[in-house]
């Protein structure tokens, strides 16, 4: 049963005069609930905070949010946690009130395991039409700006199709809908730079920081579709599914290899256990 | 007093599920009230109705709520309304729930009429920092992901400055943060395309309507800083304040002109009243 707390306080409605409602001025994060824990709660602690710290909004109210977290994740075996922290209410027009107040909204539900083919056999993904737009201002961090995933995710009904990759104006790879792209070459595991967009993905920080163990050379490096012809290996992350190999974008198979499962171990040990399925 | 009606019904809030909180997946328009009447509201729904189709959102409720701010503008004299339609509820994910059912959200309040001065002696803008990103799929749409329009307005305290442009990111002026924005040089009028980027104003497409019979020959077409040095006038443009010229853009000071004084006139014509101030 989802439930919710505004402000520490039980509540299934915020006020309507919101600036996260009137102009997604805000952020969040989704933590993943796993026995009753939440999964990496520092790390999105510390991503909420830098984040607030990048909009000008006070992030006093994170810690509250983290024992929150804490608080409703007892009653999850397998579940997911979203915090949102909004700039709150003010008066009209897009100045930031003199006064902020913002405002902590943190929820929890049950989530659905993904289905174990997924990580035993990879998904397929698809390109999206719509683009991701580019802003060094608001790059990498996950507002509450997300129309465009929204009109990226309602592109296509096809349920084979388990994820679709964006682009960016230049023709390059910047993310999934909802996850963080990476691509593995000999030795070399690449994954987007955050420069102009994407969302700095809290699995992807994970993956990045394990590599080294599974001697891979890691760095930031665009990606154009093209190039997929010529990578070994292909998978998408996020703080609720770990890895998830890919064995098709568009009509290009991809082999699901050995160094995707040796990064999928190197998660298992740090606590994702989904990926030992 | 502020008063709101979600889904018709005088409320203060609205479901924290709500995707318009969530991803900002919805519209707004805001609306000017003058002596009991919203202004230019067909406009109004004929530009909500087409941006709900191009998100794929039902404009359904459009019709009621151009009713509700009928109904919610008899009791102001100056003021101005919002609307905003989101897709509603649905379970976790940016994919749009199969079965939507859209939040209407109606609301109203006195407003402040801009001082005089600005339309006697003109206004001093800025140029922004924050840029306005690119995107085709929702370019001329006033979607609830404002995010780029906070940052760019929080970047300055001078009350002598009142309004800041926004570039792109080939350094094309694209709009004010809360305003459109056009030059006159000889009887040549510019505006900003829209095909990327900006807001398809309503009062924008008044002025655009109106000035053959000022004699200026329109065009959308990109504006650089650089050309607003071969610039005869420069005028900012919203649905609540209809034309302020400019006096002063940076440090380059700008003549309030003949031109944007017939342009006035011709909105006052169209109802726009304090134009004639």
């Amino acid at each position: 049963v989802k439930k919710w707390l505004v402000n520490g306080m039980p509540a299934t409605s915020i006020d309507v005069a919101d600036r996260g409602l009137h102009y997604g001025d805000g952020l969040f994060e989704t933590v993943a609930l796993r026995e009753g824990r939440p999964r990496f709660l520092e790390s999105h602690a510390e991503r909420l905070s830098r984040g607030l710290h990048r909009l000008g909004i006070s992030a006093a109210g994170v810690d509250a949010a983290m024992l929150e977290v804490e608080q409703l994740a007892r009653s999850h075996t397998f579940g997911v946690a979203k915090i949102i922290i909004t700039r709150g209410g003010g008066p009209r027009g897009y100045r930031p009130p003199a006064e902020e107040e913002p405002t902590r909204i943190v929820g929890a539900d049950d989530a659905k395991p993904s289905p174990a083919e997924y990580y035993a056999q990879g998904i397929a993904l698809r390109y999206c039409e719509t683009q991701v737009s580019a802003n060094a201002a608001t790059a990498g961090l996950k507002t509450l700006n997300r129309i465009e995933q929204v009109l990226a995710r309602a592109e296509w009904d096809d349920p084979s199709i388990v994820e679709g990759l964006m682009l960016n104006d230049r023709t390059e790879i910047v993310s999934g809908t909802m996850s963080n792209v990476f691509r593995i070459s000999g030795s070399d595991l690449h994954t987007p730079p955050l420069v102009k967009s994407g969302i700095a993905g809290i699995m992807r920080a994970k993956v990045l920081e394990v590599a080294p163990s599974a001697n891979l050379r890691v760095s930031e490096a665009t990606i154009r579709p093209e190039e997929l012809r010529q990578t070994d290996e292909l998978f998408v992350t996020n703080s609720q599914i770990g890895i998830w190999p890919v064995r098709r974008i568009g009509e290009l198979k991809t082999a699901v290899g050995p160094r995707t499962r040796e990064l999928m171990q190197c998660l298992v040990a740090l606590g994702v256990k989904e990926c030992a399925r």
